[in-house]
């Protein structure tokens, strides 16, 4: 059988639904695995464990190997974005990392199997790459969010940083202290704290507070009128296009009729010269 | 009287707009039987909640009787999702389960007589119905919110299980911690105390926090397009039917006008050429 | 000087901008001494503030005498919703309760004279109102939401009142904890010790946040669409209105011009017929 | 060289893009300047911070210069508001306070440096612009809001005074007391300790909270629709404008074969008559 009998075949076993189906069984069951190894176990369970875990190891590596010599060229397996991601998962998983000193990251590393439901169920990926497209439409929000803390991170840390270090001691806790504060989470402690110092400490989280709500709240809001409009410009160009498509018809019928009226009169007027 | 007869009583015994708010009374009344029921009462209120709480039991069956008996074939009745959902309620309530073991037991499956409010009030009925509608738009979403769950609650389980048990020990509680800083309750705490040991840690809520709330803002926004969209589509569908039916009249009429304007000059022409 | 003559002077004291600024002044530093009294005041002070606010309550009684005396009909003042309002606060405030016993409860009333801004500032009179009608669109999901809560107030009840009769001792206390639980506020606190006892009651908060966000979130969701589709509707309806006025003229205008096209070729033709 | 001459230049070196990003460059690092003295630094490094932290100052300096020389006349540079903005940081950050005692202050306001950032980057001035204009929109609301919360806070400290004067003590206490409700910041603690003394006090809390939650709800909501119908007006106007114009050219179009139409009918009614 030559190469291209052989990729047809695996062109058959990749687009096979029950392979798929079968794939994502696979998945799903390496995820529990996962799961289920956080749970103290039976040595004997344990050994089970790892022995399925080198099987689904292989057979995510057969898989892909599949994958990849269905393709006409390599090149085109890894021109989709998804397809790397597979990749570096399967041979980042691949590197043996079993002795002690590696045990957590090597679990770890195993954990991302998980994601790769993500790449294998369309209806995710549509969603994964929605709410990757959605994240510039936030960027300079985010970037003015940041100055904000900035802000009142470095006068927070001016201020309070001899009252609690552990909360203001420097820029990063600080902004850590802040985002809680953002949270809601138990921020009037942090206050009552400061307030005991300077009693006018209350003007700070509370202006902060209201800054941050109200950025954050414009964002929101203009994020759902930014979507809304998109949408609903499709729609109007779909239904500009309906009608526009619908008034031309007509339009020419109008004009095809007063056509056919215009000869009419210049063959009466043509006649009555002639009759002259 | 023959049992049509009877049928026919019985309907119009169930559609009698009285008889409705009758239903509708011991409902209400029942539900605030089994809420008098968590003060702690007189032993003489006690016995006479009992009674009443017999007959209300009675009742809901005989009303419940008359519904199956008012359709023209059992089978109808059983038809509607709503009408087995009443039928559940009443016949569970009939097990006699009042020895004081399965007492808990009894008094809870009472409680869902409240529900009966939602099968008997249309409003409720239809809130609740489009609210079940509304679940599978939240599908996919849903999924990817529990893969990141899994995901951070493996790790969180890998990296902190040692610092507190109570909080990362296995797979299930480190959900359950992990659902707790989602909602921002004292999620600080338990930061604070993994970053005494690992001091980068807090990367790991703000992280997950991020994540979450962005998916969550997502798909809200995304449902509020979504139902939007919807809606709007309706309606332009409705315009447009009006715009459409509009409009054809109008080119009908001018059709028909150019068509009678055709006629006549055709005439026209006729009778110039039969001068000739 | 006639008793109509007087009524145009009360009329014209009325709508006077001047004093209609002037009676919000007074409504604002009435509202001010109220919050001034709160605060620690030198004896002095304390009788110029009693001083002022007799003669504040003084003030109100005569504004509200010429706004009564103004109208043709006494009547008329009482049909207006806010006129009563305003009647009912300064008569209130007319009752002699500043005895040490009442006093609590007279300066509570007295506080009610901050509420005289909403009825005097247009726009805040118009944002209650509005706020007012949108109350009923949220029954029947205020209804579903209360059935939620009175479930599983029962249920924890029956379950935890054992455990801690102070969070889950009767109906009433339970709706409160469920309420606590609702808004996050330390809910974990409360999870932790029934958990302690039932180790699966984690089930009951988790579906009861679910439940309740879900319903809040829908109903949240319900409203914005609810209102966006009116006011869509208004739009069109306005947008759709201008299009059919502009047809229509359009239409009319074609069709006169084809009906004089028809009578001059019937025209043409009774010339043709003469001839013959 | 003529003044002229060396405005022109002005004008080149500051519309230069490199020099643009050479100034962005500088606030950036003049931020994270300010940000890195918040930590504990060796002496050495201090005194090079301090050094740089000079040259910042000055470059600021113969920027602003620039930008001032490179306009025609004075005043049109303090037309711009952004431009006063940055003057101001500017001039003030000259002012010599490196003494102990003021250290404090200069080191704040060296921080508004930071806040340049949104002056010179123009999509950061373009949403700051938005979030101002957005304001007013919620005047009343916040009216409206702040007359409940002054309400609340005295009838809490009539009430709650003599339980907890460092919650109630007085109006200003109170206020912030509520703003701690209101963010559900620990508020069953502070409810639990009213309900001691007055058992029903709960109804001040659950009445706070939804009469808060209720308005703040419908502002959010209001400001949604409020914001998209005058997205939707802009866009209908844009497309009513379109279709106006392709219907008029339709319009014009059938009239002119008509009028023509009519023409030759004239035409050939007058040759009949001339027969005659």
């Amino acid at each position: 059988m030559t190469w291209n009998g052989f990729q047809r075949r695996f062109q058959m076993v990749r687009d096979n639904k029950l392979f798929e189906m079968f794939v994502i069984t696979v998945i799903i069951f390496s995820s529990l695995m996962i799961g289920i190894r956080t749970y103290q176990l039976d040595p004997l369970y344990e050994s089970i464990l790892l022995t399925l875990d080198y099987a689904v190891t292989l057979f995510f590596l057969i898989e892909i190997m599949i994958r990849m010599a269905a393709e006409d060229r390599l090149l085109n397996f890894f021109k989709k974005g998804w397809n790397v991601f597979d990749f570096v998962i399967v041979v980042v998983s691949l590197i043996p990392m079993d002795s002690t000193e590696y045990a957590l990251i090597a679990r770890m590393l195993r954990l991302f199997r998980v994601m790769r439901l993500i790449s294998f169920i369309p209806e995710l990926r549509v969603l994964v790459t929605a709410l990757i497209t959605a994240l510039p439409r936030m960027g300079y929000v985010a970037l003015l969010m940041f100055i904000i803390f900035y802000l009142y991170a470095v006068i927070g840390n001016l201020l309070f940083s001899q009252i609690n270090p552990n909360l203001w001691g420097d820029l990063g806790i600080s902004l850590l202290t802040l985002f809680r504060v953002a949270t809601f989470e138990d921020w009037t402690d942090v206050m009552y704290e400061t307030m005991a110092v300077y009693s006018l400490s209350w003007m700070y989280y509370i202006s902060f507070i209201f800054f941050s709500a109200f950025v954050f709240l414009n964002m929101m809001i203009g994020i759902v009128v930014d979507v809304l409009a998109e949408e609903h410009k499709k729609m109007e160009a779909e239904k500009m296009g309906l009608t526009l498509e619908e008034h031309e018809s007509f339009e020419k019928r109008v004009q095809d009729e007063m056509q056919s009226l215009h000869t009419k009169l210049d063959q009466l007027m043509a006649m009555q010269s002639d009759k002259k």
